[in-house]
């Protein structure tokens, strides 16, 4: 075994400790990364507050959005050498035979991919813990090599948020000449604006209230729509090809797919529970809902590429992690403009 | 006014007398048509029993798939004869000037499509009344000529069910090589199979039980799986690209998104209201959901020269209209294969 330092939460926790950590010894086809950079995604947030219902559990370390230097590499991996950049996101493994791992979208594998915190090890059944730590051990295979002339603290958060933002963009094949809205300005949000621009897409954003208009256009977009004005959205109706939903709350889907033009499609972001919705708003226009989250390793390859090329980081607010319960609390309250991402270094 | 027969219900009644209508003398863009058959939609079903509330209401005459011939025509009607044969849907009007109805989706009329019964006619502010009558008039270019080759009787249904039908397996590009399962085989499904395979598909049936398998497979369908099965249904997990669910019912979506391949479409068909699903459905191997209804004029004329070039109608029983409630209470028990068609030559 291997020792580190992390942040961590036992039992009925929902604040964090500093507290070491063991990580496996590096089997052959292992690196392990010294974490520099952890983004704070509401999953941890979620994943946090779900010691909450009182129930004793495992200690947990979130963070599965993060970028280092490796440290160390197995005997059998070839694709790495010690120092250099690599970045690692919310899955570390997969089955690796089935359909979806066949096609390279190990996110939907079918015996389910081992998460980087709170999953299962394929090979000796333990729990994995996540990246708010100072070293992680994970497959060669499930690290990607950092472009150079990306900010390692501000591309952190591409390894869940833009992945998550990518995949639908992409999968729909936004383009030049796409009329995208993106609803919901946070973490997500801020990104999808990003990348549908540099993808050449007409962008817009709905927000709730006006207060970011001015941010919206700073990140690219053309134009801001009020979710509470009536008026804009009627007159919005059936303009956008696709419709990013990045609303993290539970909300109704109607208006957001009444903004959707005929034969578009509405992707639902960020979310994960049941939805519901009336038949008519997807059947008036034959309009489409979709859902996204996470990616696979070919396409986190390609939007690691994309961002290096078009200059694409996230928004972010570093803070030394042992600020790491702050984070988290004002994360609650949406008090973050537009990723924080947690600084490691004062781990040793 | 011009006077005819029909099938009505008034008030609270959730059954059918024969009694007079009243229809418009024709405008100049009108024909009057001569009902010969009729089909009966689930539509009516519901729209008879929505009498069954207590409330009063305006008498009702049900109706929306028929097929007759022009017994007159306005004096600016170019396109129709006196005894031609013509089919008219569930859409008899819309404004036409609205970004839909200039695309040729008067069924996704931004003001409202005119429905052919229970609907309000935009010139004189009536309520429509529909094809369970000897005579409906209509303005012209809501009426399909009727080709020949298709039997009139069992060519009804597919001006809604056909049209229905013919909508997503359209919009959705199926062809040769495509893998389309239809759930639920009634009125809706075994038009959905005859059509999907003439379009080339790979086409599968889903049912509850496996009685219906030898329809299925005289369908056309080239295998049956059992809803009921879960081996079945989980060796059929992510093989369809495009699943057409015409369960009328409301019902659990997940086992259907679950059969739809990568980057497929569960179309959800033939009920109204809310829907709800689990996120995870649609996130995992990258769904979507829609939801079809009905068409726009081309796409209505396009299905039916596609039927009469593939010699497809309805397998009807086809009963004459004095046994119209016998039908309702034999289609509120699903007690038809697979759509009842009412002569209506014994009105005169």
């Amino acid at each position: 075994m291997r020792t580190t330092v992390s942040w961590q939460a036992d039992g009925p926790a929902t604040t964090l400790r500093r507290a070491p950590l063991d990580r496996r010894d590096l089997r052959p086809d292992d690196i392990a990364v010294r974490v520099d950079y952890c983004g704070v995604c509401h999953t941890d947030l979620h994943a946090v507050q779900a010691g909450d219902d009182g129930r004793s559990r495992q200690p947990l370390v979130p963070g599965h959005e993060f970028t280092g230097v490796v440290a160390e590499t197995g005997s059998e991996v070839t694709g790495f050498a010690v120092g250099d950049p690599v970045a690692v996101g919310n899955i570390v493994d997969s089955c690796g035979t089935c359909a979806m791992c066949r096609a390279g979208q190990e996110n939907f594998c079918h015996a389910f991919p081992t998460l980087t915190y709170g999953g299962v090890d394929r090979h000796d059944g333990s729990t994995t813990q996540g990246g708010y730590s100072r070293e992680y051990v994970v497959r060669a295979g499930f690290a990607y090599p950092l472009p150079s002339g990306l900010d390692p603290a501000a591309a952190a958060p591409l390894l869940c948020a833009g992945i998550t933002v990518w995949e639908p963009l992409h999968a729909l094949g936004v383009g030049p000449g796409t009329r995208v809205a993106v609803a919901g300005l946070g973490g997500l949000g801020h990104l999808a604006v990003k990348i549908a621009v540099a993808l050449g897409a007409e962008t817009s954003v709905v927000s709730r209230s006006p207060d970011k208009a001015d941010d919206a256009h700073r990140l690219g977009a053309h134009e801001v729509l009020v979710s509470t004005d009536p008026e804009q959205m009627a007159a919005a109706r059936d303009r956008f090809d696709v419709v990013i939903d990045t609303i993290a709350a539970p909300h109704d889907l109607g208006p957001y797919l009444r903004l959707v033009a005929m034969d578009g499609t509405l992707s639902h972001l960020g979310h994960l529970g049941p939805i519901s919705l009336e038949t008519t708003d997807l059947l008036i226009g034959r309009k489409k809902l979709s859902s996204a989250g996470s990616g696979g390793r070919p396409a986190t390859a390609a939007m690691l590429a994309f961002c290096a090329e078009h200059d694409i980081t996230a928004d972010i607010e570093l803070l030394p992690s042992a600020r790491v319960n702050e984070a988290l609390d004002r994360l609650r309250r949406n008090d973050v403009r537009y990723r924080f991402v947690l600084d490691m270094s004062d781990l040793d």
